[in-house]
């Protein structure tokens, strides 16, 4: 693949400090990517749409969050011309952008959209997902539990509030959004790992 | 022991919101001193010390740093005077105090002080260490690894741009900092828990 592609996704982020979303993120997603893909995979979209996905990177907690992965499709578009992605493959790589995303709520039509989708969402689980999970709850001043009642046993969840309650609201729930066989292994593999991780936690 | 305590500390950290460093590691950290006392603990100083240990929370990459247990040890001795500690006792809880941190560089001269400095640095290690390792990284805005050279294979180490540094740099050296016996075993355990993280970290 091309380092003109991540070059100008470098360029486009520059000034921006996220930890859980960064060059990092991008290349695992990838390597998911690649390890969804098949035969009949069109690559060159998939990449395209890989590299160029969070693109217009919002915070976690800003309220127009869900359009991000929109916003994401309509800035790719000049930089994809530029680098020289055929006219005719333009919206198929849009769709898959805009569709990666959990808040925006797009059904991914096609297969790189879905291995896009299922390659994201796996990045948020296991010991990455975890590693993220905190990073974000500390750039936004979070609580890593409650104190009082960290499984949220008499009260409801509340992850705007307590790292680990997105186990629940989100994360675990992940492995039945997913759309390829290969990836649903994956999610339970990680949901696994991440529930023994929380065991640990709340055994400290 | 007495909400006093925990009542004087949340008052004097109000507008505080550090996600590594709150009520709740306060009392992992008392949890962790229970376990490693014995009958001739002075259970009064130690639970003193424990509550006011982080009253001066200065974050981790401020510059005095290092001074912040010193700061806290007199910070709380009018506290200590209110919540009725009898005077005799408070050179041993504010040594246990300004012996608490790793910065600061202060022997621990008495049980209580060995104890403290102990329970406080197991809660940087195992499940509950990974968890405030990564919020601290994502509240400063550091990245969680170099994707280029993540182990520090051809570079030196810095725990200032990437959180899995951290591992290498100070919390692996843990265990030989520690004093007590049950202090070594439990974070010798707690480190073989985050070799383990990270290697499953790295293959995500």
């Amino acid at each position: 693949m091309s380092c003109a592609y991540e070059a100008a996704l470098l360029k486009a982020w520059e000034g921006q400090n996220d930890s859980a979303h960064d060059i990092a993120h991008i290349r695992r997603v990838w390597d998911n990517c690649k390890a969804l893909s098949d035969a009949s995979t069109d690559t060159e979209v998939l990449y395209a749409a890989c590299i160029f996905h969070d693109l217009v990177n919002l915070p976690k907690d800003a309220p127009n969050r869900a359009e991000a992965s929109r916003l994401s499709a309509v800035a790719a578009a000049p930089l994809l011309a530029k680098l020289g992605l055929p006219d005719a493959k333009l919206p198929a790589v849009q769709h898959a952008i805009e569709a990666h995303s959990y808040s925006a709520g797009i059904p991914p039509e096609t297969p790189e959209a879905r291995i896009l989708q299922d390659a994201d969402r796996l990045d948020a689980l296991g010991a990455i997902g975890i590693a993220r999970m905190f990073a974000i709850c500390g750039a936004l001043g979070r609580q890593l539990y409650d104190p009082e009642d960290p499984l949220a046993e008499r009260r409801p969840l509340d992850d705007t509030l307590y790292a680990i309650d997105h186990f629940e609201t989100k994360l675990f729930r992940l492995p039945e959004t997913m759309n390829t066989a290969k990836g649903i292994a994956l999610a339970q593999e990680r949901c696994a790992y991440m529930r023994a991780f929380r065991d640990a936690l709340l055994a400290s």
